[in-house]
């Protein structure tokens, strides 16, 4: 087999973990929490069907790349919950983890992926902005559908909610005034505390 | 909430069911079988990273989203190994399953999607040829890695796994060369039947 192939067979077993990478939001029926692979998928069937609602035009192939990638990392680095105030020890350990994965790739095709992601983390892009608003709005939605459970389980606050939250905004004016609506209706009705 | 906006939340609901659907193949690891989204978002990311081995040209947000949206009918149809011979049976039961579930979007991006896997089906276009050809190469991958777990236990000869996998070779020659001589090794080796 040649050396070029080899290392992108690699490289595709390698990213298998991804599906051990556990989440703390669950499925929509509830019955477990969600893995990397099958939110990443889910992301990219929302991309496609929500892009109507993005502030901006989008190259949908950078979007649906991005979010392809997005959370390879977390092979090595865990899953953080967005509210998290480790931002620090997650930025370290998932670049360390971006240049060990990407790096089984032959290099060029390892550096896009890498720089797709750099682009998905900087959120300056209107592709990067896109991608987070739906990379957001998915635990969202099944938060709507579980009463809260990752914020109850979590103890996070609707004013936490709101605000870590409203980056979807950049992304998508409509869709966050539609998830705004949903947690201030979840604040009022006292499911979650504010 | 817009009735719009409602029916594409609806969707996104309704396909989360696919995490539910498992396939005869298990993870690299072999730790459990795989389910449908999480191989919808390997082969999504096979695709990229094996790109160059395609025949053709190919329009790849085109693969990508035949990809995303292929097996979404496996969630009223389920899984069927691709050797099966209940193919009429199948056929009718996904078709059935395409109707409802995309008709829960509103009708253009229903039409759009269901059209995506319509062409997927066919296996006529270049980037159907490549998106099936990658579909296919996933599961040999994973039982090159675990001495062909599917095969044995559905009792797959070697002729069997040749004859319909060929079709690798109307996406991929280079990827069909790679994994046929691979099955041939494990044919020579007494590791699976012929």
């Amino acid at each position: 087999m040649k050396e070029r192939l080899k290392k992108q067979l690699e490289f595709i077993i390698e990213v298998d973990k991804i599906k051990q990478i556990f989440r703390k939001t669950k499925l929509f029926d509830q019955s477990r929490y969600e893995n990397d692979a099958e939110h990443s998928w889910h992301l990219c069937l929302m991309a496609l069907v929500l892009s109507e609602y993005a502030n901006f035009e989008v190259d949908m192939l950078k979007v649906l790349k991005m979010i392809i990638v997005h959370d390879i990392v977390e092979i090595d680095a865990g899953d953080y919950i967005i509210y998290t105030d480790q931002v620090d020890e997650k930025n370290m350990k998932e670049e360390a983890a971006a240049k060990r994965i990407f790096g089984i790739l032959p290099e060029e095709i390892g550096s896009e992926l890498k720089e797709l992601w750099i682009e998905f983390e900087k959120r300056e892009s209107n592709e990067a902005k896109f991608a987070a608003a739906v990379d957001r709005l998915e635990p969202l939605l099944q938060n709507f559908q579980s009463d809260g459970f990752t914020w109850k389980e979590n103890n996070i606050s609707g004013k936490k909610i709101l605000s870590v939250n409203e980056r979807i905004s950049l992304g998508s004016e409509k869709l966050w005034d539609y998830a705004k609506g949903m947690i201030e209706g979840f604040i009022e009705k006292g499911i979650i505390e504010n």
